[in-house]
C-alpha cells in the first residue's frame, strides 16, 4: 500500500491571458517538477462536481474527498461559518449574515457602507436564548456568520434579508411546523441584537463621524450542519490537512482529518510554500493521506493577476522537488478544485488538469502539466472519480466482485 | 442492422512490465489483426463499472451487458455458485462455503489444510430439508458453493464463518423476522452436515494419515439470486455466449443467452482459440449478438506472467483474421472486463482499451490497439456505455425523442 499526497492548487484552471501572450498561467509557468511528475503516471482533465459546474471550493473539496455535495452541502451558511474559522457540530444551524444600515426603520445600505471591522459587534451579539447558543463571527467587510447550537433546531426558517433597500428589516418565519421554536428564538435574537447594535459605542462613533451605522444583522443562506462519515471510516486511512484557509481546514476537520499547523503558512500568496511541503513529507510517517491546499492561485485568479498566478505556480513547483524521490512508495496527485481564470475573475466550469504520479503505473503520453497537454492524457473524469482512482493506484481498494 | 461479436479478453489491461522492457503485454504482443480492427472504427479507454473501481469479472460482465451491478450483484454467494458451474434460479439463496477443520470443538484451520478435492464431501452434503433443496458443489481447494432452493427463503441470515481460528463453529441467526424459517433450515443442514462429515470415509482417511479433516462447512457471502430481465427483452437480440469459464457461462445463462459448447474450449490459456472464433462466425447465422470471453489473459495476470499474457493475446490475434472480412455487416467490439496487471497479480481499477470496428463509422486517429494508443481515441467511457454504443453502431437503437 502506498501513501498519498493530494496537492490542490485552488482555482488552478485558467484561460488564455493577453498579458501572458495568450497562455494560461500554468502554461506560462516554469514548472519542471510538475512536468516531471506528469510524465510519471497518468494525467487528464477533471470537472469539479460535474461538467460545466462552477463549483465553489466547498462543494468541490467535498466531492474530491468523496462526499457527494448533493448530500452534504446543505446551504452556504454552514460552509460560510467554516470559512470564517468557526467549528461546527452536526445539527448546528448556520447562516451567512450581513451587517446593514437602518435609518428611520428602512434599510439604506445592505452592506453598512462596507464597514471594515465588525469583530466587536459580533462579540457583543453572542448570547444564549432559551437554551440555544448563538455564535457570531465576522468575516470580510460587512460579512459575518451566525451559528445556532442547541436541541430541536430546524433549518426550515425564512431568511431576514429583503435583498433590497427601502425595505423594512424582517423577522424570520417558520416554513414548517417543526421550525416554530427555532423561528421564535431567532426573532428574540434579532430583537436583542437591534437593541445592542443601536446603542453600541462603535455605531455611535460611526454616526458621529457622519458614517452609516451597522445596526441590523440580516440572516440568509440557512443550512443545518450535516453529520459527515469520517474519512477514516470511508477509506481506512489516517488523514491530515495542511492548509492556511479556514474553509478547507473546516471541511477537513468535519471529515475527521487532523488539521495541522505549519509555521509561516497562511491562506495567501505569501504563504510559506517550503514549510508546507516539508511538513507534508514529515507527516508521511504518521499519516496515510495528506491533503494540501494552496490558495494563492485562486486569489490571483479572483484579482485578475495572471503574472501573480504564474508566480504562485512557480513557487509551488520550486518546493515540490523533494516529492520526486518519493514516487516508489507514494502516490502524488496534483489538481485544482476549480478554475478561476484571471480573465474572468471568478470561478468557471472549465475542467482542471489532474495528474496521478507514482512508480509502476501506466505513463500516458503526457510530459507537460497544463490545461492543453493533459487533454491528451488518460482521463476525462469528474471530481467524484478521484478517490476511487487514488484508492486503486495506492493498492488500497477492495475488489468489487470476484 | 448489423450483427455483433463482443470479444472480452479477461483482465486485458496491464501495466509496464520489466520482463517486456517496460511495455504492457498488449503493447509487447504481435497483434496485426487487433491493430487492423482498431484502425477501422473508434477506440478509447473504458473503466469497468466506474473510474478506479477494482471490478470483478462478475460485476464487470453484468455492467458490460447492461445490467447495473448495484442492482443485480447481490453478494458473492450467487456468483461464486455460478462460477463453480451451478445453475441458479431467481429466488435461490447462495453462499460461498469453506471446508474447515474442527478439533475438540474449535476451528484449527479455516481451510482444512487447503484440502485438494472435496467433491465427494459436497455430494454427501446435498439433501432436502423441510422442502428446501440444498445443492453443494466444490470449487478450488477448500472452497465450495451452497445453494438453497425452495419457497419463502430469505437472505437476511448471518454467516457462520467466525473468520478466526480457536473459535467454535457457528450456527446462523436470522437478521430479520422473515428469515426465521431460512435460518432454522440452515441450522438443521449444518447439524446434519457435521454428522456426515465426522464419519465420512475421506475424513477418517485424512485423520489416519495425520492430516486435518474437512469436518465443518462454513457459510458466508450470502445473496439471493435476482431475477434478471433477459438480454433479448432488453435489446431485441438473440444472443449466444462462447466461454469456457463457468462464471461467464453462468451470467450469460441468467441473461437468457444460449451458452454454446465448443470442442477444445476451456477457461484456461490452452483453450482452442481457433475453434472459438470459427464457432462464433458460424453462430452469426443464428444469433445477433455473440459474447466471447477468453480467460487466459486474466490467468496470466494473476500468475504474474507477462510473457504468457502476451502469448495469449497473440493467440487471440492470430485466430481473429477471418473477422476482418466481416466488417461490412458485423460490428466487432474488443475489450477487457478489467485490468489484471502482471506486476500486481490481481485486478486493478485501471481503465481498459476498447474498440468498436465496423465499416462506415468514424475512424479515429488510432491505428494500434494498446493501453496508450487508445488513450488518444474517441472514447473515455465506463462499462455501462458499451451496450448503448453497440446498439447505435449496429443500427439497432430506438431514437430517444423525435
Amino acid at each position: 500500500m502506498k501513501k498519498i499526497i493530494l496537492i490542490i492548487m485552488d482555482g488552478l484552471g485558467d484561460r488564455p491571458n493577453k498579458e501572458l501572450d495568450g497562455l494560461t498561467a500554468l502554461q506560462a509557468a516554469n514548472r519542471p517538477n510538475l512536468n516531471y511528475l506528469s510524465s510519471h503516471g497518468t494525467t487528464g482533465l477533471m470537472s469539479p462536481v460535474a461538467s460545466g459546474i462552477r463549483a465553489g471550493s466547498d462543494t468541490s473539496h467535498l466531492s474530491i474527498l468523496g462526499y457527494d455535495p448533493n448530500k452534504y452541502y446543505t446551504g452556504r451558511g454552514p460552509f460560510e461559518a467554516l470559512g470564517v474559522g468557526l467549528e461546527l457540530k452536526p445539527g448546528d444551524i448556520a447562516f451567512r449574515a450581513n451587517y446593514a444600515s437602518i435609518i428611520d426603520g428602512k434599510i439604506v445600505d445592505r452592506r453598512a457602507g462596507r464597514i471594515q471591522n465588525t469583530a466587536e459587534l459580533s462579540s457583543a451579539l453572542e448570547t444564549e436564548i432559551d437554551g440555544v447558543k448563538f455564535i457570531v463571527k465576522s468575516g470580510v467587510e460587512h460579512r459575518a456568520a451566525v451559528v445556532m447550537r442547541g436541541p430541536n433546531l430546524s433549518d426550515k426558517v425564512s431568511e431576514t434579508d429583503p435583498h433590497s433597500v427601502d425595505s423594512s428589516p424582517m423577522d424570520t418565519e417558520p416554513l414548517a411546523p417543526e421550525a416554530n421554536f427555532t423561528s421564535a428564538v431567532i426573532n428574540k435574537f434579532l430583537e436583542r441584537s437591534r437593541k445592542i447594535l443601536a446603542s453600541h459605542p462603535l455605531n455611535r462613533k460611526l454616526i458621529s463621524e457622519g458614517k452609516l451605522p451597522a445596526n441590523e444583522i440580516m440572516l440568509r443562506g440557512v443550512g443545518k450542519m450535516p453529520a459527515i462519515p469520517s474519512f477514516h471510516e470511508k477509506y481506512g486511512m489516517k488523514a491530515a490537512c495542511i492548509s492556511g484557509t479556514p474553509l478547507i481546514r473546516g471541511i477537513a476537520g468535519l471529515a475527521g482529518f487532523d488539521v495541522l499547523s505549519v509555521e509561516g503558512m497562511n491562506g495567501r500568496v505569501d504563504t510559506n510554500y517550503e514549510n508546507i511541503i516539508s511538513s507534508a513529507i514529515k507527516s508521511l510517517e504518521k499519516y496515510d493521506f495528506i491533503l494540501i491546499n494552496f490558495k494563492g492561485t485562486d486569489i490571483a485568479g479572483h484579482d485578475r493577476k495572471p503574472r501573480l498566478k504564474k508566480q504562485v505556480i512557480e513557487s509551488v513547483d520550486s518546493v515540490i522537488a523533494p516529492l520526486l524521490k518519493l514516487l516508489q512508495d507514494t502516490l502524488i496527485v496534483v489538481t485544482g478544485d476549480h478554475s478561476t481564470p484571471c480573465s474572468f475573475g471568478d470561478h468557471t466550469g472549465d475542467p482542471v488538469p489532474i495528474m496521478f504520479a507514482t512508480d509502476g503505473i501506466i505513463n500516458d503520453n503526457v510530459r507537460s502539466f497544463d490545461e492543453l497537454s493533459v487533454s491528451d492524457g488518460y482521463y476525462k473524469i469528474t471530481s467524484e472519480d478521484i478517490m476511487p482512482i487514488i484508492m486503486s493506484y495506492s493498492d488500497r481498494s477492495e475488489k468489487y466482485g470476484a
